[in-house]
């Protein structure tokens, strides 16, 4: 349509103006309404990773991925839980009095972050030996190093307390600096999350 | 513009409003429509969850997940393959006849979720025993009891047709209220999911 | 307001019609900005598959969801990366000349698809041996038959680099027609996903 049309009387200009003012409020509320409606069914520049692995060679995937995730301009976190809490021991710490059955898993659960196997060829450590000292040849990060890289991109790291709690680990015994959370945690991350991965 | 300006004769008030509403008409089509295209790019409140393992602590961890996400409001289905599917034996049931090699996998994989052993320090079951002893010890909700849950929490099971065929697992021998389906039933609930994850 | 209303003067009408376009066109402006950045917030109809396991079933299980991905519509890649890359080895070829580290992973590993193990009951190959032969006695597509379906689907197949790097593998030693990257590579693929998997 020609917006140079010929001009009408002032009185009726007047009134068309306001009438379209009028009527667009009331569509710009409607359709603001409807806009977040779909912005509720949509997600946050946002990733979650579940760690349920303990063994080495998954435990670096998901840093590696949380660390590339975090790089790419994702909001970033991560949630140990199981055997994959025993990433997050502190190396030498004691912890709390523990009984029978905690002990017994404290036992055969790895220490810390360095001394977790291989899920393939283990070997009784050999795998996580020769993975760590390939890694080094190739100057790739290691464990350690892409834990750091991890906390100075911000990944947000959450300790599952129901695992912690079954398994009898302390928060003494795990790294500082950690969020602490169940399933409920998680999930508020993971549903805003466009990558949701478990591993 | 001030909505408050001069008003026009009546029916001139009345000619502007429903002209201005007939011009607005393609416009807001033209929105609507856009905003179903943005539409079709949004998720559902939904999470689904892949069991392909049968390791007790993994089928375990699926079952916390899945109820955590039902009790957070997400419309939950979980789809069990390969191994997974064993956790979805009915105790005792004997199913139809099977040749050689079907026999030999029933002998081999768990015969219910009752005697599914863990993915690390199995140690001939004793893992298994020891994970629900501790968890008991805990108070924490066993894997039957959390089946139960997601039973009561609406939370869908599919059991992988495909699988069955494959191992020769028949109706008879799987829980009840099962909904049945392949790949396809399982694409259909993860493409407008949040939350998708592979356990 | 009845659009099937008298309609209005000439006047009326021409006046209304430039009013309109003058106020929408600002509006239009602003309500596509806003659209635009809802839309920014949704996702493609895409699936992103990380094959982290060089196990047989494992990897089955991926191509049969990639392919089920594909044959919904969904642009789909997968990522293999650590176990997984010995999915994409190349029969019988010898690759560039490896260090010790390199041969012993080289030797411990699939030297191609054809000689993955399964995760569960492997006893020395006899778990891949029967699955193999219960998938073709019940004419369920084989492993090979999979990866050219997927390559006929145009399923994105990525080679990680890192992991080519820690192991030594080269080009020569994969598939034709892959592509090559990173974690980023992946991270591009999977922000704008629908369905994400670790598998």
């Amino acid at each position: 349509m020609n917006v140079n049309a010929p001009i009408a009387p002032a009185e009726i200009q007047g009134a068309v103006a306001a009438e379209v003012e009028r009527q667009l409020q009331a569509f710009r509320a409607e359709m603001e309404g409807k806009l977040a409606l779909v912005r509720e069914r949509t997600v946050d520049d946002a990733a979650t990773i579940i760690v349920f692995s303990g063994d080495l060679d998954k435990v670096l995937a998901g840093f590696v991925l949380a660390t590339g995730a975090a790089a790419a301009g994702l909001e970033t976190s991560m949630f140990f839980t199981f055997w994959g809490l025993a990433a997050l021991k502190k190396k030498g710490a004691l912890g709390g009095p523990k009984n029978v059955m905690e002990r017994m898993f404290a036992v055969m659960t790895p220490s810390s972050s360095e001394s977790l196997g291989t899920s393939k060829m283990n070997y009784f450590g050999m795998g996580a030996v020769m993975l760590r000292k390939m890694m080094k040849d190739k100057q790739i990060a290691t464990l350690e190093e892409l834990m750091a890289l991890a906390k100075d991109l911000d990944v947000k790291m959450i300790a599952c307390t129901m695992s912690m709690d079954a398994m009898g680990v302390s928060k003494e015994e795990l790294l500082d600096d950690l969020t602490y959370g169940g399933v409920a945690t998680y999930m508020a991350d993971a549903v805003r999350s466009r990558v949701t991965l478990f591993i």
